[in-house]
């Protein structure tokens, strides 16, 4: 099942630079073991902005929120969700 | 290059529905032909909605504005635009 | 799998009042339908306007927007989801 | 008499862990407190969110504002109240 | 039970004007019984627009939202509907 | 002259408990002198918030202007002002 | 008593030339006697919109709200009030 | 030329009350001297706020900009301008 | 004198197909003769709307409403006007 | 290919001074290098604002966002990017 979700994601300007780096490897090691397992099927940069846009596959609404909030990153995140299904015009099977 | 493409429809109340057909069937032609030529890389309706997310690949700012304006239910849609990238974590090799 | 739905409804001044009934007619048996199956779990009125907060109980995103693009009064509808779960604090083993 | 609450929690990045952990524990006894009494009728996780989708029913517009500025959270909250009422097409004579 | 109520109202350009003073005729007549009940304890005009603001004094959300609907002006209404109680610093034992 | 005055009010987390009781028993004296001089009509509170709605009887916007920004949690408030005035249907000679 | 009013005006595409035209001429003139009694104290055309930023100076809220319902051009206005007074720096004893 | 700047002005709650009064000071000062010179040609306090509305009558865009970020309060501003000019209807000559 | 323009067109869709091409055949003329005149230093096409973000060079207010209003699909328009000037950065004598 | 970015800039009131005008003077020496390189071919600053209008011109998307987030200025800025293109009546041939 799929989702939609856009997060934005802000570091304060006083925060400690060794611990915001360890907190974004977490996250990158994270994000690839989701990617690897499928789940976190898609990933793009916004232009400009620490931000992304992402395309979740999951198999129920609280698996999606068991993931995004233990994201290592989650607390400096402004998350939105959106609920997306496969369009009926599309040719490819896979693009669930 | 990536663009996140995201198209409200709003088609008038009392629009001839033998018309309004004909444009659909005409979108739904012209997509498929854009998704055979991987330009329309992905389309997901959003739930509830008369609405798609898209992700497009072009080579140019200006062939994405061509292609959108000459979709056939263009005078009928609400389009915002934004621009993507590579996510430096991805590893999908493909998933530009 | 639980949605919120917010619902307005805004049926045109001039339109036909016979062919408005007959929709809300069609809406309510409907509605009735899928309370009845549990997958349109509740609903209420919003104090001072044509609109309804609902909670759905679907297997899927697919069914969800199926059934609301299904609906008699649709073409009237803006419709809001956003994604719910169970919360953890619930002692209410059916408050999916 | 019914309501609609929606909170949204925002604790502090540097707030004391042990104090948080304090509240969030008060917070959860009380609202199952009010659960069991009847008064805080259903509650929901929304997806992505530290928030919730809550359904009160109360006796009063008093008795609601007493319980809600009463939570112990509710320093970091910020909350949406809107006036529900029975639906006339529910077939649950319970769904107040 | 107090509620503030904001009404805008917005009659189309081209609607019939016999009709239009008879909808405001009919308005002020039960907006005056509301007033001599007690139930529609204030009203103000909002400078400068076609727009009140109102106390509504009720015995439930369901009797609120059944006297708005039945307005005779309702359908060209816009509606905020806000849930109030009594202010503790307030002197006036009648200021429900 | 007439005024709808809406106050909300936000002291910060860590604000000194005895200071803000101090100012809140300042914010209260002031109203009810101001209450008893008929120039703060009414106040209800807002359900679920740290805010009020008010209507303030002034001889002018200066005066208004004067009042508001003397009151003692005036540093906390973010406040809206609408200009208000009779309503020609209002029953009540003294509804100024 | 000082107000700022901005007043936005719509007129629709296809409305009668000769009508608007009469129209406008009222207002004109209607804004004229009103700014020769040094009501209507200021007006700027805001650039690029068929708009403008005013400043009135009335006796009370009353006066001004019948004014302003009573422009010629008011059915294709939206119109924002706001209220002001003499600004303490002000050297100018007329600035009122 | 004329522009009407609206400012908002926003002293956080632990600046130093000494060095805010030299700045609200040095403001006066400066504002006195724009107003002497014509080029400050309006103010006017915004009711209820620490805001005001103001008309500048300047020789370009870049005086205008120069101006305002000189104003020693300008690091607690949010400005907003908008172009404006002579309303055909005006028969003042000297309302430019 | 520099001013960012930004205009949205909105032509209805059962608008007379040979008047609209005749009104943007206008359209062009006279911004080619603006363009030449240096007065209309820049145009783009916002990618994905009927929309462009200009730059005009003006000698002042007046003259930018005046060339605005007078476009023939002014009418059709809604546009946003933001007054610039020349960044102390910039290397370009030119880029006023 | 075009780029509109707004960019606007908000340095804390208490930011160390020094270290702010070392980035100033890092943030400029970089525009002048990619103005130089015709990257950054347009900026001009918003009349009372810190703030900028600019026009990039690039080869990819990517390129783009790498030298937004490569300012020296960049954690303080608040970045929209707009795709823009060619628009059909431009005479001049480069005003890509």
């Amino acid at each position: 099942m799929l989702f939609q979700v856009e997060m934005d994601v802000a570091i304060p300007l006083g925060f400690d630079p060794a611990e915001a780096q360890r907190l974004k490897d977490a996250e990158k090691a994270r994000f690839q073991e989701l990617q690897r397992a499928g789940t976190w099927r898609h990933i793009w940069r916004v232009v400009g902005r620490y931000a992304n846009v992402s395309i979740f596959d999951v198999e129920s609404n609280a698996q999606l929120h068991d993931l995004l909030i233990g994201l290592p990153l989650y607390p400096f995140m402004t998350i939105r969700v959106t609920a997306l299904c496969r369009h009926p015009s599309s040719m490819h099977a896979d693009d669930r």
